[in-house]
């Protein structure tokens, strides 16, 4: 996997290498931001681009004609970064100041707009590998709708973050479906759809890729609260930061009357206390939202390995592989 | 000419059109700022996707089948005007609230997102026009590159607009190119490729729509600075807000030695007082840059125009009507 890795930064270093004299700054940005500009230890997972690549190894036995669309991924997803985090305000990520903290928000804007615009020429090197148009032109497809959905996912993001009432739970799979799920499934479907002409396998590896979305995102909302910092490298600061994740949506439609009233006030300052943190806690256990949300991601991730069975073509030896990512990233 | 608006609107709004209750937001906000949310008077010339139409009509003899690369550029371009208001600081734009004045800034990145996205989405509709696989692809690459190019010049201009020096004329016709003549070129480059494939022709049109596209942004530099409103619908403030286009850019190049640390001292306030706007116009006469930047203009606008007689294949009544946009748009 670490092959893999390395391959696919190998197919982006090629998009963002310097061109002409006069744009080398926003090359650099590009770089910087994926952590390939040298530094050691913050580039991310890069967990989709590998998922992809995976899923087509698994039909066909080598991961590499579909680097391109791993590629394409991995620059979507890292565009779609760029603008959260000046969209949450967040001034760090990975340990380094993020891309408008140190050059503004203009320039940041516009170099996330440039890492989504390489993430399509990315695509265009399948022909030259020697994938029928037809099959270039529906990744593309696949690849649009999934950042329509991108889009679509975020203002929900922002615009119930922005509301008074807390959002439901209904609305909360809506809004990860979109917004987490649909590049998760549209990788592994693209990598499915690059390895076969068999709509089932394809509808499959979907499907596959659509619940391990899901999964990946509830787990993740588990670990902000309940996470071991050694096991996952991120403190579990989503209740210190106010963030309404699964356990505290599902908190606030399932609570008795006294505990919402209660947690309703405890979420009202900006930065709550210690003490407040422990009582917030306390109550999302109390009101069964740690059970819900760790069943939730469970059940997801058991979908996930079914569909993938159902689709019946993985080879042995990338199924065990695939399976240790869903059991890395998923510890539910 | 009305006729290729409408038709072009009515494309564009299938795209921006609600599908679901939860993300009709986005979708209101895309037709706010398209000016298709039934406001009259605020949507733009749309003068890269007539061009584009006109291209193809000025060879086919019918604009209708280009309509979805018209709407694609014209998506492009609004999602690039979303991101500027915003890097620019702009609040205003068309006589109303620019996007993130009403949304704040997070909902405004994420709808120029959406509109970058449905320029994409509008491209596949030529695939059920009929028009091939392998052109459709070819098209979508131009775009594409088109979009990088976008984005390069816009890094370039944020920079300059930032840094102390002012840039040299090189390096503004560097930026102009990659920020405003690639869109044009790629709209009128499109459209003659959707209607042959004589290659000498496509050429001609790219390079048409290059020198046009060039033609377009000198011409609007002057007017900045000496556009009648009656004739322009902007006023010209480009002095009072302290841009430094193309006159300003060429003085402080050839001015002599007093001048220019009179401009510089001229420049120096955040909002010039009239005096000094005046004092800073007389500077730019005396030292040839409205006289230099009006020939710029007409020598880019008659290049665009040797380029469509080179074509040798343009339809009279499309000529026509090509020739009246160039002369409405380029007065110089």
């Amino acid at each position: 996997m670490q092959q893999a890795t390395r391959t696919t930064e190998e197919e982006i270093l090629r998009l963002v290498r310097d061109h002409d004299p006069s744009t080398v700054g926003v090359y650099e940005q590009c770089r910087y931001h994926l952590g390939l500009d040298g530094s050691t230890g913050v580039s991310g997972k890069r967990m989709r681009p590998l998922l992809g690549l995976l899923a087509y190894a698994s039909i066909t036995g080598d991961h590499r004609a579909a680097l391109p669309g791993a590629a394409a991924v991995e620059l979507g997803h890292n565009f779609s970064l760029v603008h959260d985090d000046i969209e949450d305000g967040d001034s760090e990520r990975r340990h380094r100041p993020t891309l408008w903290s140190l050059h503004g928000i203009p320039q940041a804007i516009n170099t996330g707009d440039m890492l989504f615009s390489l993430s399509r020429i990315a695509l265009h090197r399948l022909t030259d590998l020697g994938f029928s148009d037809r099959k270039v032109l529906r990744l593309m497809r696949l690849y649009d709708e999934t950042c329509v959905a991108l889009c679509e996912g975020q203002y929900i993001d922002i615009a119930t973050s922005e509301a008074d009432e807390v959002m439901s739970v209904e609305l909360y799979f809506d809004m990860i479906g979109r917004k987490t799920a649909a590049l998760i499934a549209a990788s592994i479907e693209a990598g499915a759809l690059l390895a076969t002409d068999d709509e089932h396998v394809i509808a499959r590896y979907r499907a596959f890729g659509w619940a391990l979305g899901i999964a990946f995102q509830v787990n993740d909302d588990l670990l902000g609260i309940w996470g071991e910092e050694q096991a996952t490298g991120k403190e579990p600061t989503d209740v210190a930061r106010r963030k309404k994740t699964l356990p505290v949506i599902y908190a606030f439609e399932h609570a008795g009357h006294d505990d919402r009233a209660r947690l309703a006030a405890l979420y009202e300052p900006k930065s709550p206390s210690e003490a407040a943190v422990r009582e917030i806690v306390a109550i999302l256990e109390r009101t069964g939202a740690r059970d819900y949300t760790r069943t939730q991601a469970q059940l997801h991730r058991d979908r996930a390995l079914a569909e993938l069975d159902a689709a019946g073509v993985v080879l042995p030896d990338a199924r065990a592989r695939l399976e240790e990512i869903i059991v890395r990233v998923i510890s539910a």
